[in-house]
């Protein structure tokens, strides 16, 4: 193992926030990814665009390599704004803000009406059982438990909601689901995101209702058990459509075949501009490279941006990386992924081997005089995960303070306004500098 | 000293932090502040209903006193929207977004027509010598430093143009000064702030320019030193405004006569609504002795919520506050001042002696948790400065995530929708962890 050299590492280290904090290179890319391209579900037309903008980005950087890689991804569409509205509650008629969860069937156009009955949990809705389940439309209400002092914990214990709501109601002959938003705060919009169905289980339309709209229906319902809820959707999925995973390259001068890929998301959700999801996580990993270029720092091993197709609704991006990277017999010795805004960094979650978090917190006076004080080894993420196993990849998830996170994911909020330069650069080099150390040496 | 008893301390800090990520009730004052009453500069109609409502707020709370400190405060008006427009450049006419500095003079309601003379310190000011500056406007156009991680920093190396610029500027014969806004970004708005001047020099009209706008007018310049700008601002000062200082206060159980404070100032400049400077921190401090009521924590010291009068522009409730504490001989042990934003706390700077700095890093564990990492020794505040002297008072500076502060401050755009809830409320919690270790070790 090299020795290490903390005064130099130091220096190189102050050099790439330097870099970052006055560079605008990224957040002008941010803008135009979310501007001019805007959102960018799996097999929209946007999508395409996404992929041939960041190739040519990156094309223009002087990378040793940049590549696209085929995958065959979803192509879901939302079709016609939907309609959810309370039609006869003693209270009489309203609407609700309602998003079609990603992957639900529609309701034909003519939309159905049904009786709902609200229940917390699946086991709530176990003990109601067929008899009072059949033919209604079964309103998941579980909130957020905002004691969590992270986010992603109070989304964690919710979001089963979104997931499997839909195949425990239709398994209990529901005729549609309802899913209070997942989001911390009493809310305007809908959040949308992904749903399941399962094999030899009629699949019901399935749509978030936002945080307030889900308090309001609670309400009426607490009035009259009895209400009538029309819910039109004309979503459906189309034939998947070929797309790319989009990755540049520096080349280890050293150990070329050991890889250190640093990565985002380059789909988004359908509504707003998939900003902070994952527009940010893609900037930031292409930012990486920039700032390598730029400050001259050649790495001992192989760097790789990779911009992930398909995170939000099918996963085939990172399981196609994967599966390739077996294939090749790549040697990856971490992955870091960005996909939770961004926002000010707090640290790094490293699923590794005990010897490699050992490594890590090394450098942990490295770090900390940037605000990376939180190291665990609570790591990982969506499109690096199908990696592990591939030898002793150590998976990194990059983690920055999640207070706003569920304020804007998945929703029409999520936009390039609602971004900060100084934190999401704060971000890249954060990644950077931990890049740095893991090529200089090795993981 | 009372033995430490860390398991109690611990679920006691649990139980705060769980009310305030659970609780609206602040927020919801913020809401009122900010929305109904609005900003509130010294000595105008709004800083009269501030201290009103304030007081209301706490007398509902069941506090053990609630009070008003009688305090004359300056009266300083705005007047008309200012003008700030290059007249007779070679690219023609073009309109600046201005802001007149708080306590500046008007032009008079005709304005004033000058060159315009660019500079980035005194230093450049000072060679340029009289016979350059004679009848001009001076720019001063020194930018935030970037690279400082904390943006109080890069604001501490920029503010000398604000504070100081008309008094260098018109003791060598200048008409006018404009200064390039507080601000790390390039932006519209421009962002106010007190300037001085000096008994015996000229009082010359002075206002802030956006960066946006400090950027274009050194573009113009580069093309065309000669061309003409006029400046128009009807601001003025007028008699001095009775005001007051708000304090609730619980009383210590054991040692009554040890004083902590927790506070932030009422005031606010008069343009946006106050939120972040300092809505946040009037509204966390009361919200210090709401949770030690509502989870019954009855403090062995006696715990004030101060909430100071005239921060922005003359401190004279922070001189006040600390004068009566003399006058009194109050024994203070404490004062924790909250004025850098509602933003996710990272830690506390304390102004204090070795053993009192020793002591809070005993605390460290139980406050790591709660993302409290940064515990220096670069404390104090504004407000609370006047006490440094009194006993051995430990002046206390909360420290937020420091990277959105400059986007709002001083600006129009500083307004409630830019306070995210949770972020307000960890800030509110983490006071009252300290104020709890305080309360309960003393210092």
């Amino acid at each position: 193992m090299a020795q290490q050299n903390y005064a130099a590492d130091s220096i190189t280290i102050r050099k790439i926030y330097d870099n970052a904090l006055t560079s605008y290179e990224s957040y002008d890319n941010l803008r135009y990814l979310t501007k001019k391209i805007g959102n960018r579900l799996s097999g929209s037309p946007q999508a395409a665009a996404a992929v041939e903008w960041s190739r040519q980005v990156m094309d223009k950087m002087g990378l040793d390599r940049v590549y696209l890689q085929e995958v065959m991804v979803p192509h879901w569409v939302r079709g016609e704004k939907e309609i959810g509205r309370v039609t006869n509650s003693r209270a009489g008629a309203a609407d609700m803000n309602i998003a079609a969860l990603g992957g639900s069937v529609g309701t034909g156009a003519k939309g159905i009406s049904a009786q709902v009955v609200e229940v917390k949990s699946f086991e709530e809705l176990e003990k109601l059982g067929k008899k009072k389940v059949q033919g209604k439309i079964v309103f998941f209400n579980r909130p957020f438990d905002n004691t969590h002092l992270n986010t992603m914990q109070a989304y964690g214990g919710a979001v089963d909601q979104r997931g499997g709501g839909p195949v425990a109601a239709a398994k209990l002959g529901a005729v549609g689901v309802l899913v209070r938003s997942m989001a911390n705060e009493v809310q305007e919009v809908p959040h949308t995101g992904s749903t399941r169905y399962q094999e030899g289980v009629a699949k019901i339309p399935a749509a978030a209702i936002s945080t307030k709209h889900a308090n309001q229906l609670s309400d009426l319902l607490q009035d009259d058990p009895q209400l009538n809820f029309y819910l039109r959707m004309t979503c459906e999925t189309l034939p998947d459509v070929l797309s790319y995973n989009v990755i540049g390259e520096l080349k280890g001068t050293e150990k070329p075949e050991e890889i250190i890929v640093v990565g985002g998301h380059l789909d988004s959700w359908d509504l707003g501009e998939g900003a902070h999801d994952d527009g940010t996580g893609c900037m930031q990993s292409i930012d990486v490279l920039r700032m390598f270029k730029e400050l001259n720092i050649k790495p001992k091993r192989t760097v790789r941006a990779v911009l992930f197709m398909n995170e939000e609704n099918g996963l085939r991006g990172g399981l196609k990386y994967a599966e390739l990277a077996k294939k090749n017999n790549e040697k990856h010795i971490a992955a870091i992924e960005s996909d939770a805004g961004g926002f000010t960094p707090r640290g790094f979650g490293i699923d590794g081997t005990a010897a490699q978090f050992a490594k890590a917190k090394s450098w942990h006076n490295l770090l900390t005089p940037y605000g990376l004080h939180d190291l665990n080894r609570d790591g990982g993420g969506a499109d690096i995960g199908p990696l592990k196993g591939q030898g002793t990849v150590a998976l990194i998830g990059f983690r920055p303070d999640s207070q706003r996170y569920f304020d804007y994911h998945h929703t029409e909020i999520d936009v390039f306004e609602n971004v900060n330069r100084r934190e999401m650069q704060l971000g890249s080099a954060s990644m950077a500098a931990l890049v740095y150390l893991l090529a200089e040496y090795g993981f």
